[in-house]
């Protein structure tokens, strides 16, 4: 089969890979319909991977449908329109059984996918999925736009938004508005913000965060986020970043007893956290990583429903074979680029 | 001043009535610039009032102007525009330290304006307001019709949707389409309610309900929802009536695990309620009156920024001189009427 | 194998009966070590039975090991100590994933053990437990007795507190003091309660709640705990009868905003609830069935290090073969009795 | 009056200094019978006081009779035996609203007593207490040391572990075991917790912490928590120290979406807090000051219950006279001392 390969720094290539198999009795194949490319495979392609080899397969974001199942999956069967969740845990341990995938305690059958590790790539025409019944989804009722957006930046926006406890009525800040900000935007809205300050170095994307409601900031954000809340501050800031400059912005921007949720994948192993402001302010802070199949329990009704656009994000489409000027488009955060899918039929 | 006064069955009278004076040094006195006409007002209307006696002033509902203050009032001046609760309360006791002034400890201090108890009515020129800093809320960036719309229904529809504890991503279900039902509503969809299904007799109710994003049910509703939610039923009924049948029917809505929340005055004193259903449902069933000041910390943010509309529901005005007229319009629930509103400067 | 039958009011029998096999390959066989006899198999035992034919084996909760383990089931092997959950489920539908088994939506795979349905009887020498990873509990680090407890009182009176969702400080009453009640105070306790009301009719049950820390309640239960609570009521009140007088008495100890929690059984299809009341109280009100595996995620750590006795509520032990005087005296509520225990390998 | 004042490190001094004065018709003068030495007051004992100047009073906890009330307060009389809280807030701006009077935005009447600001010092024969409706607390029911603790410590600790969001069932770790940790911990049985891990320094201090019935904790204590809890980690971690290593070590002790909350005081501007580690635990981390009157909603029905005895961390106690050797002691930390209380009327 065709897939997307990573061969160093800026250089990914479409070619031809053997296709994958049936990881064992509760694994499923999925043929891919269309990949997305996210923002943390931006970290691969600038040359900095998790491994040191080159050649694997990259992406970890599918909507497709099922093409063959391991005999001991229950909840699907081939044909099944399904997404693929970017979160893979076992199913079985205790970290899952409480909805935490993401921290499923079982190295052995979780992981990610695309990186160079065990799993393969989602950029891909086809994808081997282990433990199915736990990391499909059924993606009844949505588009590949909608789905697409569901495997991972959906529900990592909004999660962020969820550790932030909103509660109606609250102000919030969103701190980077790539597709997972935006949909932090959205899940704030959906939790009852009555207001939304939308903070981002580009125009494009404030002005889209604008079009979902939200209110762009420019220039000193500490300045005129207080200016606008009264010299409080905000109740919750929501970080879709991950670097220090950001969350060192985010807890300066909300006001005391306010919430601080990083989303943003951030790499410091010392960040200096100012402990005294934030117990004069007495804060709240939380970083982690989101567990897509817990949050789509209510991400899926309101997509189905339209309460929620998750497609809305995506501005771009190329075909797999293309993969290569697709990455190129996106990294250079130019023409407007939101989220970029590829058609992994072409 | 003039005044609306109750005279007996369908018989409201504009007329003249005594100025009210100050109650004591925590109190004031409000210019009332637009009044409204409440679904509970027409239980008095109705003839099914709380006293025998007859001849007082009507209304709990008044946005307006502050005339006069107590000496020991400190967070209101005179000519502050402001929104009189509907509840009220002492402000000391331990029920409004937490914020259930509705529930007001002391007696002598609480009350309901326009009963014929010891509080005058909102339905005329002037209201005497007891404990100022408790009772009156700062209707700032709010228009009249909103402003009087937060007085008591907003509220009452948003703590009944707030009761039923509605999580992101829930189905709804809200039984009768008045300002409150409407304002239950739309507190569900803020509240990040997958769908809402608006169930009311009136065609115009439901017509309106479904303007503001809710599926109207017609014909059978526990059926046609049943349907509509996979037989499961709906997580969260909000009751916006009062009536045994409206009530038993919340309850057979809901699925298992569900919740019921009732803010319709109910007169049951023995309401039939099935145990055994609702113990194989395991359901939670609550029912209460609104403490307005509490629920406005959420709603008046919520309205200012736009998000909230409360003064959607207002249909239409009445010069306090044909405040008769407004009653029967009312009362007759034809005409497409939702809220009725009186300007009491004419 | 031997097994406790029914076969008609008061007629108990410990009789031969086939040995139990596995239901299929996600089954297991348990060897019983230790059964329970609950106030619900009293109903069965007054002839109050689900079905109109005898001779069926009686009992739900059990302790024991492993005897036998379908191939699909991962979490138990063939020897583990294990405690049957005397609520059981698929573990696979919406239900049962949100922890709430009791409630499963596949009924071919729920039910209740020993009542003439499709499960069989825990008062045996053996069980076939369907769905085993998800109806089995590792009984690791806990006594005959304590194990026995958890498999169903223990789990149902702590879900009534948690139900109440009583906070730290909050004043608890407890109507009923049979083992389910009395797990219902150690609850409460353990979630923060100040104070503890106990009300029972048998004065021996009052004594046991009152070792346990609680107040317990003579005479006037609504007189009595009015003027212990300052005539404000109690914050939380749970019910562990069933029976509409006590249900109507939870609802008038509460305070105003209380929470009134019924684990007690009910059969009422028209409980008289007074609305208006509950209405000017603010109450909420909860009924439902305990999940069992839900609640031993706190109730299991709790045992093991020594915070919660489960054990400490049995008072009689019989062996399997003199059930029918186990029954006989539990029926009878004399000699302080609790909850008795049958030794199933004598 | 006789006060205890600073001149300088390690020279504290029981002299005569004026009487203090109501400060307005809103505050209140406390004749003290007792007062406190709090951890935080060695801060300036050792030089590292918040003013440059010396010879102000000290001290900011105390129980006594009020000796004089202005005007306007309405809670308290004459001769009440009441609290002085050590939080100080106008009781009328948002914050106090909301229950957190510590974030008082209204410092012209806020404060902190006995550094040496506009507030006097608590070790002193009597204390003028701004807004007394707001900062005084009834102390019926309590003995002197209990009520003493209940000024600062306990609601300190308490809200350490309420903040630490405990639920039952949980692990947690206390991080120092001064009467604040010992408090935290009394309160983490409290909420629950199946077992709570004791970390200090010094040996009797755990053996304090062990009578209370938790764990402690020798040697390397990541390694020996991790080995108790079956590798994960604690669930809370409670910090009550304040300092780098020892916030540094809460957050290494705590699993997988674990929760840390520091309420030891801290002066780092600059904490190296390692987001990478914290992203993939999932953490929640917080960090704040108490306000004491909103903890005593439940610390004070727990202690007249006789559930909690704040009063037990009392070691040690000394004449106001001789309060330079009761510094002295409290200092060294030797003698087994943890709490110290000066008796004002000698």
């Amino acid at each position: 089969m065709r897939a997307l390969t990573y061969h160093g720094p800026h250089d990914v290539r479409c070619e031809t890979v053997p296709d994958p198999e049936l990881p064992n009795e509760r694994g499923a194949l999925v043929q891919v319909d269309a990949a997305g490319i996210c923002g943390s495979d931006l970290h691969i392609y600038d040359g900095h991977g998790f491994v040191p080899h080159t050649g694997y397969p990259l992406g970890h974001e599918a909507v497709g449908h099922v093409a063959e199942v391991g005999s001991a999956v229950s909840r699907f069967r081939v044909g099944d329109r399904v997404l693929v969740s970017a979160s893979v845990g076992c199913g079985r341990c205790r970290s899952c059984g409480r909805g935490h995938v993401a921290l499923c305690e079982n190295p052995a059958e979780a992981g990610v996918y695309g990186i160079g590790h065990a799993l393969g790539g989602c950029q891909a025409e086809a994808v081997a999925v282990p433990s199915a019944d736990t990391n499909l989804v059924a993606a009844d009722g949505l588009d590949d736009d909608a789905a697409l957006v569901l495997t991972d930046n959906a529900p990592t926006g909004w999660y962020g938004a969820r550790m932030g406890r909103i509660e109606p009525g609250d102000t919030v800040a969103v701190v980077g508005l790539g597709p997972v900000g935006l949909m932090a935007l959205a899940g704030a809205f959906l939790m009852g913000a009555s207001e939304v300050f939308a903070i981002d170095l580009v125009p494009e994307r404030r002005a889209r965060a604008e079009d979902m409601g939200a209110t762009p900031i420019e220039g000193d954000a500490v300045e005129e986020i207080r200016r606008r809340t009264g010299g409080a501050g905000v109740d919750v800031a929501v970080e879709a970043v991950g670097a220090d400059e950001t969350i060192a912005l985010a807890l300066r921007l909300v006001r005391r007893t306010g919430r601080v949720s990083v989303v943003g994948v951030s790499q410091a192993r010392a960040f200096p956290f100012d402990m005294t402001v934030a117990q004069l302010k007495a804060l709240e802070f939380t970083i982690g990583l989101c567990s897509v199949q817990r949050e789509l329990e209510a991400l899926l009704p309101l997509t189905v429903s339209g309460r929620l656009h998750p497609g809305d994000v995506v501005t771009h489409r190329f075909p797999l074979s293309q993969g290569a000027d697709a990455y190129a488009l996106f990294a250079s955060r130019t023409d407007g680029v939101g989220k970029v899918v590829l058609d992994c039929s072409r």
